[in-house]
């Protein structure tokens, strides 16, 4: 069949909206029409060639909603009509991730996934009979997508997609990070580096917690409105202090805060992050995704004296056991996701969209098919 | 009063053997008689002159066993009599880390501790009217050594002090990480990175945890045969293979072990410790203390990616309250300390105990007054 989408040709080159041919299900797998995507600085770390396992050509987008059309043989979870999220973490619930009970990296199409391929090992995307690769499973950024039934979360029907698609990543993310990464307690003082959509969720999810104290850091100030609105009691630009910003947290929290999450991707954050944690109990998680090749570093003091330093993808949420309820709770009004969308456009303005990420303009743009 | 003891008189000299003179204990202190005391690598450490930290002249020791003579005013818990193990690691369950629930990092006499002083801010060693500093809290090289209250555990009156002063840190540090830090649960693979006593003592709390494989890693094959003999199941020396270390242990393990423990204080060493762990939940705890300025570093995807790295002193114990649930199990024969007591001489031989120590000829010299 044939579907709007937009190409990825080439590294730091705009994408190209054109019609492509969507080859039909095969064993697993599933149909599904997105009908809203948002647009995540992950897909610009692709398309801007700083991804070491970047592909091109390819179909980017992770961060969509959309309505099963057509299932493949053995695909017993879902049906035509079904409202589901697509994951770029799968969930078989068989294999030695899913049964471990304690992560959600699902290794079922890990393989494949991280080839731009099917777990058969072919694509469903071509144009003129050239083959184009699928991205993170998912591949949101074509109104026609071929998604592993393990890839897919099945939602509430009277959700509306081009709000919840969010929780396909970004929203999801930083609340999961709070909820099942650190398990923040009540009463904790959180700091949060980084404040685009999943700062400002990690900022949300520790207002859910009843942490007592929250720290947004970011040094573009336009972000403190919308952080406080969220929760955050405390909005730091680093650029105002002319000593070590971990030592400004410690000053500010009388040795350090309880939890603290990198949102940003800076290795040099990620070191402050840690060592502005509380000697004895500190936890910090890292969210954000580093350059290739880059590492983080401290003194190993830093962990002998009590403080921990961990990590978090998907903010450690199993898709299809997960979401629905993140979809009940945005309905009933729990999960703030509208005012993370500070755009509306249509798919056909994609590259705006990119650009408006990329100025620091949005939180986030969804694209409407 | 006059007692018999080692002066650490500058680093990287001997010790000299001296009668000094110990003040009497002042408002919530204790004179204590060690009957017996190890020498540990981090007296060896300080001794060097590598430690950034330490004082001289001074009277070193940590790993003690006491009776109690004199008890300064204020003193309640305490009467003379008592057999006591001096705490390098306070516990004087009204701080904030004491309240906290989650460390063992009592900050209570921690600021003069680390000045080499009692709490007052004063030494109560010196010889020939010049003062001496005090080591770790504890400065068991001294047959009367003056301790505070918050910093000395009661335990039986019935346990060997030439066997149970090994509580003081070396078997605890070990099974406390074990216990407290990791919580290895039963069914667990667990790799253990240097053989000596806190090692040594990682496998035996391993073992009591009931992990299902134990491999225990060092350069010296000399050592496999007692870690086998607590419990060790793969005796591994990296000289025997040519490629990252990590990886070996990766390989044997089906993807990392769930928990590895890094008890050597090498920055190398603890990035191997980490990187052999499993993906999604494996948890890799520092014991070792690495060299002045040194610094670890690894790839964030390491922890993006479900690894967690985190540090252990004292074995997360809390002293007063844990150490005599320690010596009941030795006692009952669930505890191993015996075996580790390679080598027992009198005080005055205690150079040639560093010796053994720094040739790796000794796990544990006892010495005796």
């Amino acid at each position: 069949m044939k579907s709007r989408a937009a190409i990825a040709w080439e590294a730091g080159k705009p994408l190209e909206i054109a019609e492509i041919d969507v080859e039909g299900p095969k064993q697993g797998e599933v149909l599904v029409r997105i009908v809203a995507t948002g647009v995540c600085h992950t897909d610009a770390y692709t398309l801007s060639g700083k991804d070491p396992e970047g592909l091109f050509p390819s179909i980017l987008g992770h961060e969509g909603g959309g309505v099963v059309e057509e299932v493949g043989p053995g695909v017993t979870s879902l049906s035509p009509g079904d409202h589901v999220i697509p994951l770029y973490t799968a969930e078989c619930g068989k294999c030695k991730f899913c049964l471990s009970g304690k992560t959600n990296l699902c290794s079922a199409v890990r393989a494949t996934q991280g080839k731009g391929v099917m777990p058969d090992g072919t694509s469903r995307f071509s144009i003129d009979g050239k083959k184009l690769h699928h991205y993170m499973g998912t591949s949101t950024f074509s109104e026609y997508t071929v998604v592993p039934e393990v890839s897919l979360a099945k939602i509430s029907n009277k959700a509306p997609l081009d709000k919840v698609c969010l929780l396909g990543c970004g929203v999801t993310t930083g609340i999961g990070a709070v909820m099942n990464t650190a398990k923040v307690e009540p009463g904790s003082t959180v700091a949060v580096f980084g404040l685009g959509a999943i700062g400002l969720s990690v900022i949300q999810g520790a207002q859910m917690a009843r942490a007592s104290r929250i720290i947004a850091i970011d040094l573009n100030p336009d972000k403190f409105e919308f952080a406080r609105q969220l929760g955050a009691t405390d909005c730091l630009n680093p650029s105002d202090y002319d000593r070590p910003f971990q030592e400004v947290v410690v000053d500010m929290t009388d040795g350090g805060v309880d939890y603290s999450f990198e949102c940003i991707g800076s290795v040099n954050v990620m070191r402050q992050a840690l060592e502005c944690c509380h000697k004895g109990w500190g936890e910090s998680i890292i969210i954000g995704v580093a350059g290739a090749g880059e590492e983080i570093s401290t003194r190993p003091f830093q962990l002998v004296t009590g403080r921990v330093w961990k990590g978090s993808a998907f903010g450690g949420v199993k898709g299809r056991t997960e979401l629905p309820g993140y979809v009940e709770r945005y309905m009933q009004g729990d999960i703030n996701i509208d005012d993370f969308v500070t755009h509306t456009m249509k798919f056909e303005d994609i590259n705006e969209a990119f650009r408006l990420l990329h100025d620091g303009e949005s939180i986030r743009t969804v694209l409407n098919f």
